[in-house]
């Protein structure tokens, strides 16, 4: 695949150093900046022989097959129409819109045009995670109870993340974004999210969006996805997920405490140690391959081999409207202070959940709470009577 | 000091390992049971001198000086009042009652007659919380934004916890109390709990309590507690708490990963690995010193010196009525589906709380969002105007 | 009890702190010091009644009913005499001996005159020790094959350590007989140590004595106890055990990952953040309650009710004595290149080992060497002919 | 490229799977098998055009540009002589030879052909190997003085390992090459290794070979490596490197604690959870992505860029003879009971090394041993005089 940048920023350049790591048959012809300066020197640097300032000709060049999007939020929809007329194939960072109403109409447009619409959602791409998901799959873990994502660091570099108007809102919309679509990948992407009840405040830095916020969302089977996100968090980036099942837990960390630990006095060094390390002495936790463990290549292996194989891409503009859907909810919770219903105009996973419980049943008139095996080989059980509700213990005492 | 323990269960032997560990100068002298057999092998296993099926008579006994009550939660009111009556001292397991309206009876009964009542909550006792009380109070951490605790284990293993009408509720009452008052701590005591927005549901038992709940309480100056409790965990006990300041993190462990590792194929041993571990084989992570890391020496420390230097205990009546309020607002919330205040006639810290935020600025116009120095060594300055609320950016570049 | 302290440096005040730490029943009544004004300042600051400049007044005072020596190394010899003369409990702090003929005179002394010798080996109680040693004689993980210990930091506070001719060595002395005594508890105290190879040199300080060494102690049943002690490491105090048996594992962290993580930016503080950490900001790793974690309440809890119970403590003379041989064997290795065997005159552990392997049987002609089931569910065996030696392999294939 | 691999086992699995991830430019066209059936199945799992049962012609077909041997040790120098008589270049598992004899054959033949001959080291490839390289060759820790490698696990799953004269000896061979180069290339490669002192027994499987040993390997410079390899840990694989600086320590956990915990009752699933687990229920480590985490790619992606830039990749067959050759001395050693020379008759680094330690001056007529803040903010020097040798302490008051 021949790809177009377009956007030269921080995460632009994360997506290059992916793209042309190891011996990878895709490569980058083309960068689009709104600064001729901005673009020549990240095609500098990556070795591509076209950039412009210039969106339509980028998308349009011959030698472009597939055009990546990472420029500012507000920014996203217009190139994406761009690649619509263009009819050429795109993949677009995240959030994929500022809200449900921008991801909907980008949506809608792509499928439209039938050309392919891809969703950068690395962290759904980390090896961790597509670990996890085939134990989730294998039913390592039972029946998936709650699935908790934390996304934490002490914000963003560039100045349009701070502007409401141009990121669509704050810690939420930025990370947040991850964090409701691993919770999701968990549960079930058939699974219907139903409503989100959503802290958010400015606790620490001057500007109108959130810079802290919780939120939980229920799903039609009951489950719950948790998000907690923050631009206030400090010691680094946190990145953490936790998955309770009904057999089993799962526990992932992706940034500070990965097997890498090290310690300097600095002494020794010129001054630069270790990426988003917030000190440059004293303890630090470096991680080995950043954009792997971050899910790049994975994701972007994924993304071309679904535009060769015709199929959708395990994460597509579809998952990125319902994402939006989902953190529109959070925002209004935020303010209303109640469960407030995700709106899914469009929703293609299973319309109804059963969601009643199968309770084990100890004999014919009690059902089983616990069992337990005590330290001196008795067993205790817990009982429930079917229809009186009275809770009794019952012991079988050890030979 | 002679203490007689009201209860021989589960909770009030680890109670007496605690008291009679190391050489202390406390000892019990009596134990109440409402069966006999039970207050005989309580009695003979921790070679107590007496034991009684009457509990005004255990508590009116001449060797006793403190009652310490270790009963299932609908028994703590008419043991203290039996204590109020016979004059003597009371500690009290958590939660103080099943309500903040048994809660406050016991607290006022308590001090009218001016006995000592100390509320025995282990977890605000542990040596890592007790340092980190410390590191907090000294400002290591600077404001606190958020304070996290999370307990969860696969359920309690006695039939009463499990009865609603005895225990006040589930995972709420039973966890939810720690969790509640580790983070008050952290957060400050003087400051006042606001209201709580709580989730419950009963996601796996077939009960009639919640047995996973998350809340959050959001306190005067605009600090958050969280809680996450459930009797749906599977690994053993999970038990962690996490702080974030302005200034820096505060993340314990306090029972599954505390550098203790140890795997076993079984082959060799008996059967018997380690206490609440749900598995004996495999990877395994016991606690060096259970009672200890959980707090249980510190704590009945701090009483039995509190009572004889007529001062209040780090954790008294006051403190569980409060615990009891938060609660109540929890389980309200969890049916509204909305924030509910947290209800407290007799509030004893501070009434109002400056909320107003002191942003830093960078010049007269601007207030500073973020510094960051970037690799190349350019400073990056985000900056707000102040009165046009203008999001922008400045550089200053590298010599 | 009442204590009579002998020193009032660094670890006497460790002593202190534990000894008057929760409700204990023992106490400190004496300190002496060799300078009047360190005497009354330690008498002070933990309310001792009497202290004294002279050692033999200070050992004979009737309040006094045991000694604890705390004095640098040079200075053991002398005071357990005295204790000898006295006829008073002496318990003396790690190591014994600057050497195995010092340990050997104060050892010989003491069970002559009949009173207790206690050998103060902390680390020896850790509570993840004693459990891990239950652990270990339930069968949990096998035959034990090697067992690690490793004791680092950045050097020790006080001038006596640096200077070999006080101290009897560098860190092999001062932490190494923490390391061997360690190791000889996993792999069991009656099997005879056999002969050490040393590795030991003088890195960094400007001293005579080794500041790094690693030492392999071979005991009669085939086993090997390993030490790693150094004052050259950087980031603290690392302290940690690794035991491997024949059915499993146990790794022990008894201070730099022991589940209390905390970042500090170092702004909102007055300078001090946890101790032995290197540094004050960026990621430190505090203890929970230092003293217990290293063993201290658990010690002298067993040397006094083992002087009550007139039994031997977990910790004696004599083990001091053996530990003095294995260090004095790792010195002469050191020098000499090769295995050096440990001379122990006094043995009273078991006599000879049988070594004499009991290999598993597949068939009568064949050794099993492994059994692996492959993820296709295949059987392979590795096997081995019992006359031919000829190594083969067989495998029985999934149904 | 295109790759001819000779061998279907287990490690050549793992190569093409590594090589055939992701959209790599490089693929194989080609395997070679001693028996058709496995060549056959081998070209049909990873879709490769052709596969031989001679390894001459396997070699010398026309759509192979590079050889990639992973045969079991005895084969490797006859598969290398292959490719020097077809010159087609070669890369070539771990460990070169069973010797430094036979890696000095295979190293000679292939330079004097002129061909490539990468040597495959993976575990120097790994993403937190790499980082950490970048570190200590930056000065973070500073001038390094330990570096320790270790590699256990339960016993490989191929008869051949297990066969003394097909591999060239036990856990040393296999596993005692990847630690030995991993400490070399942390203290430097161009410093010579002089002399190793190791233990080595068969402590548990019915083998001629060692199943266990440690190694200490000392270099021109002072600097000690270390390795710590065995076949009879359990519990999985344990991969771990650590290492100390005068400025600093670094700590590599590559298999075992990687930031992925999962606990599994094993009730849901089919049996199947983790792979090298050696258990399939409790708390199981996967690795996220193990043939990254392991080295691989970015191992290939250096060997082919260096064919085609015509540069030495970092790890050649110059480097496999060195290890050779360590490992040499190492068996010696373990039989001779003495440190044991390092045999190098070709020997490229730098000749000799100052080992002449430059002390810190205090002033004119001290050296500096250690400056120690304390709590209450005293400063303490520990002090040696140039000429005396005689040690002191000088103490700065604090204001």
């Amino acid at each position: 695949m021949r790809i177009a940048v377009l956007g030269s920023g921080f995460i632009a350049r994360f997506y290059a150093e992916s793209l042309h790591a190891q011996r990878r048959k895709d490569y980058i012809t083309m960068v689009y900046s709104r600064t001729a300066e901005n673009a020549k020197r990240f095609a500098d640097d990556y070795g591509l022989p076209y950039y412009k300032t210039s969106m339509s000709e980028a998308i349009a060049h011959d030698e472009v097959d597939v055009v990546l999007i990472s420029l500012p939020n507000h920014l996203h929809e217009a190139a994406v129409m761009e690649c619509v007329k263009a009819k050429k194939h795109v993949i677009c960072t995240k959030p994929l819109g500022r809200n449900a109403l921008e991801a909907k109409r980008m949506l809608d447009a792509v499928e439209k045009a039938g050309i392919f619409g891809g969703y950068l959602e690395d962290l759904c791409y980390t090896p961790k995670f597509l670990k996890s998901m085939e134990s989730v799959k294998r039913g390592d873990i039972g029946r998936v109870l709650w699935a908790k994502s934390r996304e934490t660091h002490p914000g963003p570099h560039s100045d349009w993340f701070w502007d409401k108007e141009k990121s669509g809102g704050g810690a939420i919309i930025d990370l947040g974004c991850h964090c409701v679509e691993i919770s999701r990948n968990f549960i079930g992407k058939n699974i219907k999210p139903i409503e989100v009840m959503c802290w958010a405040d400015t606790q620490v830095h001057p500007i109108d969006a959130e810079d802290h916020a919780i939120g939980l969302v229920k799903y039609a089977n009951g489950a719950i996805g948790q998000f907690e996100v923050s631009w206030t968090f400090r010691g680094g980036m946190d990145l953490r997920d936790e998955v309770m099942g009904t057999e089993g837990t799962i526990w992932l960390n992706s940034f500070l405490r990965t097997g890498f630990e090290m310690f300097t006095t600095g002494k020794g060094s010129d001054g630069y140690v270790a990426e988003k390390a917030e000190s440059t002495t004293g303890w630090l936790f470096p991680v080995g391959d950043e954009s792997h463990e971050l899910g790049y290549p994975n994701m972007f292996t994924d993304m071309f081999e679904a535009i060769e194989e015709k199929r959708e891409p395990l994460e597509s503009f579809y998952d990125g409207y319902v994402v939006n859907a989902i953190l529109d909810a959070a925002f209004v919770s935020a303010e209303s202070k109640r469960w407030e219903p995700v709106i899914l105009e469009d929703w293609r996973g299973d319309e109804s959940e059963d969601t009643q419980k199968k309770w084990e049943s100890y004999d014919d008139n009690h059902y089983l709470i616990k069992k337990e095996v005590l330290p001196n080989g008795d067993i205790t059980f817990i009982l429930k009577h079917k229809s009186t509700g009275e809770v009794s213990r019952k012991v079988i005492l050890a030979k």
